[in-house]
């Protein structure tokens, strides 16, 4: 047995690694932090001792420069330097994108040496990288950090906090190992990966085999299950890095610790989503298949109807039935069983939604968090997403993000 | 050859059709319309003549009382009466919805015998029609009136416009048919159908084996390729009646005056999609396969945050480039160009979108409608759809639409 702890100070809990995060002038204004901070722009991730690394990328097709860059290396090749920056998404930006990205590396060998460096990049897409600006950072930056917090902020865009985790795994011999992770992302967050970066590392010493699997279940069960607008990112990526410091694993302990780390992550993302008040979780059950279920529930957590009805705290569940009917799975009105949290809100039996249901469906949507889930009644498949509510605020920071 | 003009009037223009559009209490609020007139809710066509009738309904599994009805009487069957009602879908109200169609059918049968009555309702999903209420506009109707404007408006819900449209088609030997249809629509519009009602009228004495087929590929071409928020409907129905009294009919001529009708009706939809003030045009050509460019085209008339740059008219083409990456289609960064309407504002050998262009770009997306066109440079294969911007104006219509 094991167990798994929460522990304050992010990445700085992992042996072996540093981070740090400084401004070079791409960020401009203090975030929405309540703080007159401007934070960082560039940050980096590096360890002592060269880490095995795993991934997960965005599914998007025009992929960006850094994650081109990054599948050019050797398969089970080793890193022990991550460098971040906000503003600039290096992406649509061709051959000249993956070169910048070698004369930025070129500079940093001159000032720090590291091996296989990995870049990751999350802003604007069709820009040029600034690379003096970039590289300007060098100097800035304290290599010997464990500036979690700071590196946290610096890869922040719309976000408006910051996103960092750790746990402690203490085995039953009283070995114990560590997972710490931060991540960014507050829009175009979509079930298939989405505009968010998130940086993974670990002392486990997990077998190189077993991280590749263990990274993509755990993102499958996590990132990939949220929307804030399903839109997907040209940038979306996950980084899983070991440096196997603590000599101990445990792979189901492990395997936990990492599922609650990505879970609490992307929940964080949710509860950032852009203008948003409300996270809901879109249970679909009763399906006929695991795509049934998954396809509606992602229907449910995309929906623009939903999604207003939700800000408008209206218990209009016809938006919920429609969007079940419309996602072309298989399903039966006289079957289906819509419920907000304990509350039937439709069922054959129940069809006019009367006051006293009404009144307590309001109390239900009132609250930060809670469950809209649809039974189908037809088989016992079911999936879950997690979603959003859509506010004005969502079309301001959108119809205002580039200028 | 044949000449097609637009004509005033609405429906009044097509001999042997009758309406009229009558309030008994369900609206009670003056439109968005710029007058103190309170709307009529509930409304009919009817013929002189037994009519052969062509419908495409929702893709919806969930589809409502009114369509099951449709769908439960006799293929080819004929009828001379269409009931409309706004404020009350008479959707997931199971057999009841039906059973509530009959009873309000019996009544008209009292006041106003006719033939296989069809009806057709939009609005809230989830509440059993209020039956005596509906009924108490039979006393109301002028059976004998030609009130297009007053149906047009009946059947409207959150549209600001009532939405009527004539044609007349004169062939060559100097013989003439009219084609004029009403429609309302302003959200959940979604190219599988969407909450749009549209019904159509002729006087074409078009052979009942040929009116499926040119209806479905006129909805195909027109209604099937506009989106306002990517929702789908339980209440989608285009109907066409033909009752065949010009002795008249050129099948291209027919089919033409037909497209121009849906296709105009749609744009009117779009360009009174809630809270929206642009149109614009998806073309996607170049696709490697017809459906490879209608899924790139249809998933830019659905994105969130390509909605929210043209509301900011932001020229941020990053998210058009994004978007189709994200669409799960072939494409290539290399070979892709992206217009708007005729200024190139990406292309490989124009990476960066200087200021001149970016001035240029402003401009266009300042005009009410507009092209945005993606040459992905693969084969030949093209589509367009048709969306429009996301406004402040779209959360408040949805997040109050049942309060």
């Amino acid at each position: 047995m094991f167990n798994i702890f929460p522990i304050k100070g992010g990445l700085a809990n992992v042996e072996g690694f540093y981070c740090d995060g400084v401004n070079v002038g791409m960020k401009t204004n203090p975030a929405n932090s309540g703080t007159s901070d401007i934070d960082g722009d560039v940050a980096f991730i590096r360890s002592d001792t060269l880490c095995d690394i795993s991934a997960t990328f965005t599914t998007n097709r025009f992929q960006a420069a850094p994650i081109k860059h990054f599948l050019a290396y050797p398969k089970g090749f080793q890193t022990n330097f991550i460098l971040m920056n906000a503003k600039n998404a290096n992406a649509m930006t061709g051959k000249r994108g993956i070169e910048d990205i070698n004369t930025i590396f070129s500079k940093l060998q001159e000032v720090y040496p590291c091996t296989n460096p990995v870049m990751s990049s999350t802003g604007v897409i069709g820009y040029p990288l600034p690379i003096d600006t970039i590289t300007s950072a060098f100097d800035k930056f304290d290599f010997d950090a464990k500036n979690s917090h700071k590196t946290a902020r610096a890869i922040m865009t719309t976000d408006s906090f910051e996103k960092e985790l750790a746990f402690k795994v203490e085995l039953d011999d009283g070995d114990t190992f560590h997972i710490a992770g931060i991540c960014k992302g507050a829009g175009m967050i979509n079930p298939a990966m989405a505009t968010m970066l998130c940086f993974i590392v670990t002392d486990a010493d997990i077998p190189k085999e077993e991280m590749d699997d263990v990274l993509k279940q755990s993102v499958e069960k996590s990132f990939n299950t949220i929307s804030v607008d399903g839109d997907t990112s040209t940038n979306d990526t996950v980084l899983l890095l070991s440096n196997h410091t603590s000599k101990t694993y445990h792979k189901e302990a492990f395997a936990q610790a990492l599922d609650m780390l990505t879970h609490q992550l992307s929940m964080m993302i949710l509860k950032d989503g852009e203008g948003s008040n409300k996270v809901v979780a879109f249970t679909v059950k009763g399906a006929k298949s695991k795509e049934d279920a998954q396809k509606a529930s992602k229907a449910l957590s995309n929906s623009l109807l939903v999604k207003t009805a939700l800000f408008g705290e209206d218990p209009n569940w016809g938006r919920i039935a429609s969007t079940i009917g419309a996602s072309g799975i298989d399903c039966d009105e006289e079957s289906l069983v819509i419920k907000y949290a304990d509350l039937i809100i439709y069922a054959k039996e129940f069809p006019i939604l009367d006051k006293e249901r009404e009144h307590k469906a309001f109390e239900i949507m009132k609250k930060e968090s809670f469950t809209i889930s649809c039974d189908l009644g037809i088989a016992n498949h079911s999936f879950t997403s997690y979603g959003c509510d859509l506010s004005y605020d969502y079309v301001k920071i959108n119809a205002d993000y580039r200028t």
